[in-house]
């Protein structure tokens, strides 16, 4: 199978090199990597990814500054990913980093760093299957930080 | 007839296994389930359920954190599910929970539980046919809390 | 001809019987009924009234709670609305009532009547051709309230 | 060439005569009207002009009231403008005059009264081809109001 | 190959200008410009650049006014812009300016010419392939403004 990578310059972070780490060790997919300025570009490099370069899903990468209009286009980037994965039927694992989830670099790197390597281990689950996941149905996983873990009622 | 379940990781109460009870203890009908990582994913998952999977409806089950950008993201998550159920002219019924509905787990679950009970029985009366819920038209009924009721004005 | 119907359990008044008490009084029309749960619902309710029951026209009903959460949704519906009509080149007439717009129930009861009213006999105004609206352009019409009139420079 | 008109019951200013006014003045294009409640109407009007009466680009004419629900309604309006263009590689000239704008009536009226003689001399303008506004390109045109200007450095 | 160039009246500075300078210094593309009255009616614009002139990429810039009504309309132009480049699978880049990033003409000037040529020189690269911009990529550029750089955890 094929996975496709699509990432941004604008970001801070570079999550795809992440990204690629954790497939590598985890599996033998090929790997398609596609790089644009800002991440409202990612929906053309998605649908790309899918039609000219074959892939079966694709990770998509990206940082907001914390603006309230980087939160605006962040909802186009957003929207724009929805319509290509409606029309491919196909997954976009959207891997989205706010500036404003924290104000220290080295945190706003780790959390970089753990949504994406959380959830590319996401995107090779659902590879193998509708069901691979459900083992974790309503179990209040988080990417980014730590679990929150379902609600105890005992 | 073959009813979608599609639900998430990020959840943190396992809402599907509560409509599932539902439909078994209420229909024959066959069921479908699909697991994500979060609500982002649905519209994916339910255009699969329909299209791979051919279900005659949906149930698409999430929950949003209490911060602002976590509405957005559930604007974007309907978003989808509104252009899936459209272009499938079939429904997707969503039951989303908000983190802001209640600071107490026990009332938040009590909360998806019952939003889950009901709609899962809204989905199964929907399969029936359009005038099936034509009875409690303007009855002010809710999901996740106790029935409004309609404006009596005598 | 035939219009379509669209209402909600949601909804805590019944306006759909409203607005098929006034078809039938100025026209002979058939009608279709189609009740979903929520608002959200009625998207695919106004496709399958166009699709598989022919309806000419629909009117869609429904009523929004007062959080801000409830306005995002009845965004999303509208948007859902807005497809459907654009997609099938027929109007769909959004009779949407909001709780915020009175306090009082027997005030909102009374916009709920008078918008269903008014927007009941623009659809079937509608029917009969483009240019039937044309002698009240501009004339600050209102459903819902008294009419605001057009700017009288004089 | 064929210019369609769309315009609403809802609006205090019947902008579309003016629209008219300065169609026949500038041009011999043909004419078409239609003529919808609300603004939200306004996407299917603007199909049927492109798709049933064959206009070659339509002015769409709306008001939107001042709370906060209206601008919501104002926004699903555009939204639908904006998929029936694209979808028919046509412009849509949106002039949608907001209460906001004035307090006062007079000024309001002037204000629509300029923005659609203006935007109905930029439809004229797009007729004649994709560079005919290419002169006035940057130089910071209002309708409604007075031009801004560009940037002077100097 | 061909680059489109759209934009618009409103803009006050003629950003299109500064593009196709960067474009003739560095390239032997060919260029189509289109001009349109706002950036609402860029979608119309790039669409027929890609679908009559058979531009292979676009460059869309406008500019935006301060007040809030202005933020929406932005939206909804970049949603059109989304749709548009979805549909065709081809980039527009997006160089929008809003007022609010300065008081300062002077200074709006160098945010509107500095993002113009950085983002001109992004769509050469992104014409030469998809992993030509991903040796700058999770970098941290930005365009209007100094580039952020990546964190530098050392």
């Amino acid at each position: 199978m094929k996975i496709g990578i699509a990432d941004t310059n604008f970001a801070w972070v570079d999550m795809a090199s992440i990204a690629i780490g954790i497939i590598k060790e985890n599996s033998k997919h090929d790997i398609e990597r596609y790089t644009v300025p800002g991440f409202k570009d990612l929906s053309v490099a998605c649908k790309r990814l899918f039609k000219e370069h074959n892939c079966d899903i694709v990770i998509a990468m990206g940082m907001a500054g914390g603006a309230s209009i980087d939160l605006q286009c962040a909802h186009e980037a957003a929207m724009g990913i929805q319509m290509v994965q409606v029309e491919e039927s196909k997954h976009i694992i959207e891997v989205f980093v706010f500036q404003n989830e924290s104000d220290d670099d080295k945190e706003l790197f780790d959390i970089a760093k753990n949504r994406t390597e959380k959830h590319t281990l996401n995107a090779l689950a659902l590879l193998k299957g509708k069901e691979e996941l459900t083992k974790f149905a309503g179990q209040g996983l988080r990417q980014g930080k730590e679990d929150r873990g379902p609600i105890n009622l005992e």
